[in-house]
């Protein structure tokens, strides 16, 4: 009984098995700990209440599916052909979210880094995690910042962690599924595993596996468009957005007291922020800071934070985008009930792309060993054109009850736009 | 489609029916929403990944096996009798765990007020909460609360709210399972209710359902002995507490600047807490002081609350409580490596308790119409004596390795106590 | 306590409640109880081997469907407006597949009438249903066969029980996944049954739902194409239906002795069937007979016989239909290996039809009170045009093997057809 | 892609995977593929409806539980320790009930031969299996047989496929659980598998795993008591074995002319059946035997075998065995009713044996390497104390009815007895 194992008990995979010692240290590090505070879905469980799980969790099942497919490539086409090559692909899936940030791309319209870039820097910056890293050798930090490039010398990990048919979208289609309580995200992991094939260096589908595809990408469909883009989500988004904007607004102007320390950095224009202080915030540190701000002097921004922490959105309401007419309508009338138009009234277009065929669809490898392309095999597949649907945002009050003002915010909005 | 209703999809019920609008205010009361901000297992997440849902969850969950149990109970014995009954049997459902606090239990150690006592302040103290209780009548909010004080006036409701067949356990008995992962929890949720009676007013258990109702008390009895009290969870829960203590302490002792404004009500001695006050915090508010002490200059504090929120955890010893020698010999050896003995070594007896048969065990109604009691029918719920277990906790440094302390250590702890 | 009630345990339902005890002695009638003898999907377990699953179950999950539908209807839509309307649809709904025969379609090739038939036949015929469905009155019997025969005088329960949107694929298709052991026919009963409106005594579907019910259509598709349609199981069919027509000619021909009892009837030329008749074979009455007829004396039946026993199945081979010039050449050579061609050779269309939108399509009301169709409202949905796939069958010995023949039908059937 | 692999779906445990043409070709031999004709549950069916699996998808779960376990053991303690061990152990769970027949225990009441004695035989008589045995060596099918023996040779192997943590219930518990629709059965298999260690040859359950191995016996707890010892499936067995007595009795006499040609040789006294003869029956031949029977001359028989088919079935009371002077005032009872006494009136003491420690326990390996024994580990496991319960089993229309007989009976039955 001398081997290293440490199995964790998991809702989704059932098992979580980690067979590397090394493997469980980074998972202990101070930068993966800190996704146990930051929601996988964002704002979404204001909507499903179930979706409460953390970016922590869908890390660890990006790493056993990857796991399993290495298990299965290894065994049916010898890939990995070495415990380095596995150890990068196996890192690769447990890091790729480590520079996820509190709601994520919300958060980005504060402090502009995409997440990515901030995963890089862990890898290389991060003094716990690149010392970890080194362990391995010196070069094995820059592959894995690499394999996020796509630069190409580890190609067929770079497809399995970023593509149309990569380990993280099959975990969290599962996951998501799960935890906001629907059967929407429901396909056949293993089956689908099974499907992978390896030709030439690059991961493809069996024409066998053509329908356990289409399900899976139906998944996507699905979760996308009843959970990922459902109207109260984006509402409640756009919410957190006009916040962190006002918020920003007001502390550069030296309007603003109440900011917690950590969030400092982030609202100085052009600073530079260190990962040190990247990893200084999660969504504690935000919802704290909504606290604070619930009871501030600026009533836009104790308004919009009181709104947000009680759950008191703004409405969705779709249609298509408002003219210029429109939109100053609308303002006048927001201006008319005491409302700020810049932080009240949002529109928003959401892209609903299940499945993207240009360049980068999925390789199917027939028996006879020609290639195709998944929409060319799947009239399903092919009817997932990408599509977009907007959304105006703005309080219940302008739209709900007798008074003159939701009367006239109702003759524009429910009108042919 | 004039009628009301709000299907919230949910992981363990699959749906939960909210037909009252009146309910569904409450739901999106600010004092309810503040549970989303509250894990339901605490510190567990630390152990099982997925432990991450939260009160919120739990108590819609509640609320739907009330609604359930009542559905059953109605077409079965006609009671409730009316619609306050039912209500008040709802809403007693919805808003029990109202008064729970971040890191619940644990937080009592520092401002010694029990979470149910909270709860019956905010039914009656909470302004929005009060207010909307009223609409039904000035005597519901009170009523309320005397269920919760079991002042016998609705004892069939006291019954299904606080008592050994509660639809409390049943929700988080399914609800922790599902999020943990492990199958320990599961017993037959509809079967249980369908084996209720109702006599006297009093809830029994019909002999029919004793089978039933062991795989509940064995649930409970695994869920306890798997989850609940894993042992790396309670080190969690220490490692909160002696955080706290030790804030608590440099507060006091004017040594320590960084306190979140929000807490600070919490740590002068003697102070009376308002409701507002208690709202104002839930675990953001813990997880953003953990973060600030982190960084702040007593060392003992800071390393603390860096081990919590790295997960560096304290490591537990299962074994007898400790002779005085004993403690007296860790407590030297903890000051030898660095570790103020007070806050790195502690000890915890647990209670193990999945039946209790004195004065309130379950009672069984025989087809015969007398009575019985569940320990009586079943040699599996008697078997199930209530048992405690010892757990030292101290840092790992201090146990593992070959330095000449640790292997005192070892000597001490692993000896026979 | 006075309040009938049985509650079934299901593995689809969780739980199947009769609450009438009139529907519980129809349950009980011996022409139900048959349907246990008879598996819901025929051959299947043969390919997957969980479909062990019989008609009678089924049965149950259609009935307790139709009362979760029924239940929502009244209570949003007041429909059904008496307890008669209520008990013909659920007796329609338990009743639907009475009729059904041992591998359905397959035995329809021998004794060519329709399974429905039957089902009305047994509705108005067999004493102890006949007995049973004239307590409730005189007509009873007659609405349910009306019902069948679509004749307009209950459209509604028409629609419930033989539409697009049915009770009976809402069952089929969950319980056939649960029990392949695939995820392919999962949908969201619940929400799918919300989505249902009743506009001038029509079923229409809720705009709001048009993404549950593409869930639900793709389920369909998933299902037809992935279990239903799979090759083996087609072939299994074909090969049935080649025993029986043997079995048939030889009887016909005063050359087969052994003959089950209760079969003879069917294979007498232009017969009449009795439903006595009819209602005394079921799948152990044909097992017995292929039992029978793998030891008799014919080598063609017998060997088809226990071909069909110990799961030696004709191999499929997905291709266009072979020209007459192939078709010689194939039968040439199952001749060279002693197989009669038309017992052992065997084509079969099956068609692909998860949608069909002409005519009967699924109507959609949208909120504005306007109709549409469910193909008009989605991609999906109308990507899913209705499709045919030609498969030859034959013995593997035909095909496999370095032997001269197998070399010149691979050269056949693998060629461009 | 030159590797052997079909993965079969399966409803328990998702996939079966079977990664040797050698075990492919034992599934599909002729012994095998009967085993789809014999349920699993024999007449649980008439209790439970969804009870409708056979032997055959038991069995393959038994062996992919083996390959888990044995992938686990080799990973942990090096065993097996070579391909013919390996081979041997899934043999040996495949092949565990092979020799099953039709409603099993009750038909060894006709014919009585256990059905372990049957395994072994055709393990060695059946050519096709004989011959596929012999394909690894002389010695293989002899040494399976030597395990069924338990002749010591394969001590590890024994243990896993006859023993109190054996593979067979390890399947069986999850699989009937999941038909029936009970939650009863359900453990954590995965962690009960990893709660093995091997020591000294013998298998030993883990200190660590004590929880998992106390759900497990409850597991069995459970399902005896609520679902394998139904007093209605209790009643049905008992029927089935009063019809083979009856049938058996008027053959002998030759008093029946009505007997499928299968079954003559099991009742024709001191017999002896070949492999043959048994290998030809299954459930089809005694359903299609009870057909025959209800539509014979003698009154006895066609109405028990009418009753059966149509679930008329005999009523079960729970109460002490009937004295000698209740036996009479019963029979005298049901003679007045016209029922043969011999025939209709049964009694039968269930045994519910959840664990026996008595020799053969399940052994405990401490973590110090001392040994112990699972139910002094475990005072739950120590309170499941083997239990009998009597049934006496009558015509439901000597008990119900407002009639003097029935009041007569019912004086009698539910008196103390």
């Amino acid at each position: 009984m001398s081997f290293f194992q440490k199995v964790l008990k998991d809702p989704v995979h059932d098992e979580i098995v980690v067979d590397d010692p090394w493997i469980w240290r980074i998972i202990n590090t101070s930068a993966m700990q800190r996704l146990r505070r930051i929601r996988q879905l964002g704002t979404s469980y204001l909507t499903f209440h179930g979706a409460e799980h953390s970016r922590f969790t869908h890390s660890l099942g990006v790493y056993e599916t990857m796991r399993r497919v290495l298990s299965y490539l290894e065994k049916e086409f010898g890939w990995p052909r070495d415990d380095r090559e596995r150890k990068l692909a196996l890192a690769a899936a447990l890091l790729h979210d480590v520079g996820h940030g509190p709601f994520s791309h919300t958060f980005e319209t504060v402090y502009p880094v995409h997440h990515e870039e901030w995963t890089k820097r862990i890898m290389l910056e991060d003094d716990e995690m690149a010392t970890l890293l080194a362990e391995i050798d010196d070069e094995f930090g820059p592959d894995l910042v690499g394999i996020l490039n796509k630069n190409g010398k580890h190609r067929t990990i770079e497809q399995l962690i970023t593509s149309q048919l990569d380990v993280d979208r099959m975990d969290y289609l599962l996951r998501d599924a799960m935890n906001t309580g629907v059967n929407y995200g429901r396909f056949e992991l293993g089956r689908l595993i099974r499907s992978l094939a390896l030709a030439d260096g690059s991961i493809m589908l069996k024409a066998s596996g053509v329908h356990t595809a289409e399900q899976y990408i139906l998944a996507r469909y699905f979760m996308y468009t009843q959970v990922y883009l459902h109207p109260v989500t984006i509402g409640s988004d756009v919410l957190v957005g006009n916040i962190l904007r006002r918020a920003g607004e007001l502390w550069s102007a030296g309007k603003l007291q109440d900011m917690p320390h950590f969030l400092k950095a982030f609202f100085v224009e052009q600073s530079t922020v260190s990962v040190k202080d990247y990893l200084a915030i999660d969504e504690s540190t935000l919802l704290y800071a909504f606290r604070m701000w619930a009871s501030t002097d600026d009533v836009v921004l104790s308004d919009l934070a009181e709104r947000f922490l009680n759950r008191r959105l703004l409405a969705p309401i779709v249609r298509a985008e408002p003219t210029s007419e429109e939109w100053a309508a609308l303002r006048t009338s927001a201006r008319a009930m005491g409302f700020h138009p810049e932080y009240y009234i949002s529109g928003r277009t959401s892209e609903i792309s299940a499945y993207v065929y240009r360049g980068s669809g999925i390789p199917v490898l027939r028996q006879d060993g020609s290639k195709s392309e998944l929409s060319m095999e799947s009239r399903i597949v092919r009817s997932l054109i990408p599509d977009t649907e907007y959304r105006l945002f703005l309080p219940k009050e302008m739209v709900e009850g007798d008074h003159a003002v939701a009367e006239r915010v109702r003759s524009i909005i429910y009108q042919e736009g």
